[in-house]
């Protein structure tokens, strides 16, 4: 079975990806079509089922019948990963408890897994990624929210009915911000892009004695200032980006000291666009961790960036094959 | 091996309490010793030991050869439960990278197991009292600290090192009181016993248009102000102390929030003397869940007060022979 492939689909709210993964996690072939999640269920599935069968017209000898180990599908949740049912995701109004596993398996004849993309992209990097190897997994994918997973010996762990691993929305100031999950002080609400860029256009409107260049990137509105924005000052030198992206550094490690205090991973992986941002910081994080951790040998615990990028989703999908 | 026994050994700071508990969980005898945890290592290990020959010596036919399947000992950490080494407890000087489990094998010939004491009281729940039959389980003891455990299937979760599970340190409050662990805002900080007789002191502090029933049972000086007393005051119908541990419930309904955004136990059970205090308070810290989850059926979780009160130790102890 070691030449074996699998199909990992990534449903979004407006596109659906769709890719070939051999069984060292290599992505051999990816392609997208546009999802209609606005429309009735039966053309969500079309989109789906159509991006599936451009991956099987591309790459016949893969996909020919008894050499594809399965279908993996990530989607926006809420999700029910063991009975393959899609909830009522708010970004999808196209699917109400929706069987898109048992619809998908009936269309291809073939086992068919369903996740949410923080749990699926977990999986793709314990099983091909950056934390091969280790039985004790956390990812975190930090971009326009915050996604995590966990990874317990090569499977995801779920929890009572699914719903585990919303690391994202574990609250470090209960008098904070308020999040879009109605909690207040959450990680999302304090370390995601939105929320960066939220925290530095704060510190614009501060009284400085010298200038920021992320007014000048944001085209001297702050209004437009992204996360984007304030890494590309940072990259230019801009002392006051530097001091927002720190700050995000301490606060990710206010909450990864939480996780690993309960957790202890044995290894921590990121992923997003904000991961990327924060690369250059994971230093400053870890050395932030005996602060907020009363783990002695929390800086042990090596914090990676990914292997999979942009392609988490198809990777993730695809791993969900692999697991028991 | 149904009416096999198991013995349990619960050492404290000051004390060694011994016992030998059944299949069942009943613990059927339990004695205690002074502990000289000042001493040198080989008096700390006689103390155990005199423990352990005390409830051989009253229960002959149920210790005999071939009768007692093991010995399980909880013991102040940090320790390593992998290897049975005690690393360097604060409460016990005597003990430095000591290794129990091997010196009581050697003593007695039976297979033995450490771990802490939340861990271990973990277990005894979820084999045998309130969280059996639960696959993922969430165990707090909230007294002077918070300690916490998780089970999984039986077994305790341990993570990379064997210091996983230190719930009673997640931060809810990064600006918050400091923790004795160096944390800020650790929920032990916030709602153990100490913790809220401190808060309690505050409100005391603060002019009120009526006398609290606190001020008198603490003798008219705040500063001998207890948890119990409070407790105390609240059974009596003092509004201040209600208040006091309603504001309570709501700190623990934060951290409560988090793990179950984290692990979505099946069950969540607490021991411990403040446990008994807030058992009032349960639907009270329930009831604040959505607010403080997003799992949209975090209140279906049961919220239980455990079943081995101060004997969490013994039967803690005696279940780590059960596990894997």
């Amino acid at each position: 079975m070691s030449n074996t492939c699998t199909l990992g689909v990534d449903i979004g709210a407006t596109k659906v990806a769709a890719g070939l993964v051999d069984a060292s996690g290599e992505i051999l072939y990816h392609t997208r079509v546009p999802m209609v999640g606005h429309e009735d269920a039966a053309a969500g599935f079309r989109a789906v089922e159509s991006a599936i069968r451009a991956v099987f017209a591309e790459h016949p000898e893969e996909t020919a019948a008894g050499r594809l180990a399965g279908i993996g599908v990530c989607s926006p949740g809420p999700l029910d990963p063991r009975s393959g049912i899609v909830l009522n995701p708010p970004n999808l109004p196209c699917w109400r408890n929706y069987p898109l596993a048992a619809e998908l398996h009936r269309a291809f004849r073939l086992p068919v897994h369903l996740d949410n993309d923080a749990n699926a992209a977990a999986l793709a990097e314990a099983i091909w990624g950056e934390a091969k190897g280790f039985r004790y997994v956390f990812y975190a994918t930090l971009g326009t929210g915050i996604g995590t997973g966990i990874v317990f010996d090569r499977q995801i762990y779920h929890g009572r009915t699914g719903s585990a691993a919303e690391g994202g929305h574990i609250t470090i100031d209960f008098r904070g911000p308020q999040c879009g999950c109605g909690k207040r002080g959450c990680i999302e609400a304090l370390a995601s892009g939105p929320a960066i860029a939220q925290r530095a256009r704060q510190r614009l409107a501060e009284p400085r004695p010298s200038r920021s260049k992320m007014a000048e990137l944001a085209g001297g509105d702050p209004a437009h200032l992204t996360a984007e924005m304030v890494g590309e000052a940072f990259r230019k030198g801009d002392a006051l980006a530097s001091e927002v992206l720190l700050e995000t550094a301490e606060l990710l490690a206010v909450w990864l000291g939480n996780v690993i205090d309960l957790l202890e991973p044995e290894v921590v992986v990121f992923g997003g666009g904000v991961a990327a941002l924060m690369s250059a910081f994971l230093g400053h994080m870890r050395a932030q961790l005996p602060r907020w951790s009363i783990n002695p040998r929390a800086q042990e615990i090596p914090l990676l960036v990914g292997r999979y990028g942009a392609d988490a989703g198809i990777a993730g999908a695809a791993a969900l094959c692999l697991s028991a």
